[in-house]
């Protein structure tokens, strides 16, 4: 708990926290990940750390302490729980009142209310970006392409319906192609959303002949930025160009770019164009 | 043109033109279906009428006269055409710059520009409920089953999303299950909405053993209520009990019902409710 203590990182699904655990071994600086059963990457038990159930939450939180840590990084993505199935250990379960009380009101509260528990052990909770600040996506185009006209008026449409949803803390995308709104995100993901988009008839969306349309993502108003935010990797690019979409977009600064080269090289490819457009000025 | 003169059905895909279309001969009212190719159901060709391209306006409109139409009804399911692609006889052109601009602001804009069109030749276009009045919502429960507090919540949350998207003219349906968020619909229709929830993890939704979660469908604020409808037909029902969903709940008044009693059937056979809400007070 002193300063330079460990940086701990509660390892959900997915690549970044791959890249994260990656980036501080690379630099050098005191870390472990703590793997979350069933969702962490595999390659990830090559790092120093402990595997552990998600409801195993003393277990976890005496890990964190044996590693020294002082910081917690949340990362990638955890399934919301079957809350009535899960095992508990008696500290979750000690916490699972208020938890269940803000799961009601939806994702990001539930993610607040998590990182609450871990602050009231002493943790500092950061966010992926603090962790390893590379990931963060810049402004502007990311590679060799940018959008043209209709791709911007079609981010502009799509970051309203975005705004507009997660006021009501629904998803983090949408694809919007020609002002036509073709997918907007919920529970399934970006990746099933985009999957879904190549399913549509072809006289409404684009194809590798002529790319056209955006996913767009970005935070919700008032996110929860040290935990969620919106990630885009080579997944992300790959079902952009499947679904014939023009570019993906997001918010400079408010999204975590996971693979930077990798992802680069893949739009280069395939013609997609990755842009970090502005924050709202309304925020 | 006279008053009393005959129903022209303009039918895309789905059963609510076949409803409309058999409601018109069990009433004995002069009727006849424009059959619109490759969408409008075969069995319609029982029907006293006419097959033409979509992109077949002029021939629609001789069409119409020929049966001596007053009013037309354009109802069932019409992908948005490929401009770029489908033929256009001259009277479809001679407006089709009006459309394309319209088209950009989205399916409703659309729809109205279309309307539009057929009104300035002199037709009066009426909604599908006023074609055959049986077919609109009622208040309250349909069937046996009813929603209780759970549902009622989810109902709420469900509504205020469609809403904030119905704003931005996007779908007007969602899926709630117990406070998350599992679904919206945009381009992809409520039947492959539902389909994708049946496919989320069982941790978060309902199943046939405990049914959880609702369907609701709403019209958009300021909706072209007289072509666009949110519909529920027997398949709706069936896709939501077989995503798990408790009931599926629409706008009283603001949604029609195809077939009601085979749904409302269906729905006490699996233990759904179907359920009229009253409309937003705030309009």
């Amino acid at each position: 708990m002193t300063a330079g203590g460990a940086l701990g990182i509660i390892a959900g699904g997915g690549r970044l926290p791959v890249a994260i655990a990656g980036h501080a071994r690379d630099a050098g600086l005191p870390y472990f990940v703590i793997r979350l059963s069933g969702l962490a990457e595999p390659e990830l038990s090559s790092h120093p750390g402990e595997e552990h159930n998600i409801g195993a939450l003393g277990a976890i939180i005496a890990t964190a302490r044996k590693f020294g840590a002082d910081r917690l990084v949340l990362a990638g993505n955890v399934p919301r729980p079957d809350f009535a199935s899960i095992r508990l250990d008696l500290r979750a379960a000690r916490c699972l009142p208020r938890v269940l009380a803000a799961a009601r009101n939806g994702d990001d509260a539930l993610l607040r209310a998590v990182a609450a528990e871990l602050e009231s052990e002493g943790f500092r909770i950061v966010g992926a970006d603090e962790a390893a600040g590379v990931l963060r996506a810049p402004a502007g185009a990311l590679g060799a392409h940018a959008p043209d006209d209709e791709a911007q008026a079609d981010i502009d449409k799509a970051r309203r319906v975005v705004r507009a949803l997660g006021e009501h803390d629904v998803g983090q995308g949408a694809v919007v192609c020609a002002g036509l709104v073709l997918a907007v995100e919920a529970a399934e993901g970006t990746d099933r959303m985009l999957e879904r988009v190549a399913g549509l008839p072809p006289a409404i969306r684009g194809d590798a002949a002529r790319r056209r349309g955006v996913l767009v993502k970005q935070p919700k108003p008032g996110q929860e930025r040290r935990i969620d935010l919106p990630t885009v990797g080579v997944r992300t690019i790959e079902g952009a160009a499947n679904a014939g979409l023009a570019g993906v977009a997001v918010e400079a600064g408010g999204a975590l770019i996971v693979d930077r080269d990798a992802v680069v090289a893949a739009a280069d490819a395939a013609g997609l164009f990755v842009f970090g457009f502005e924050p709202d000025t309304r925020a």
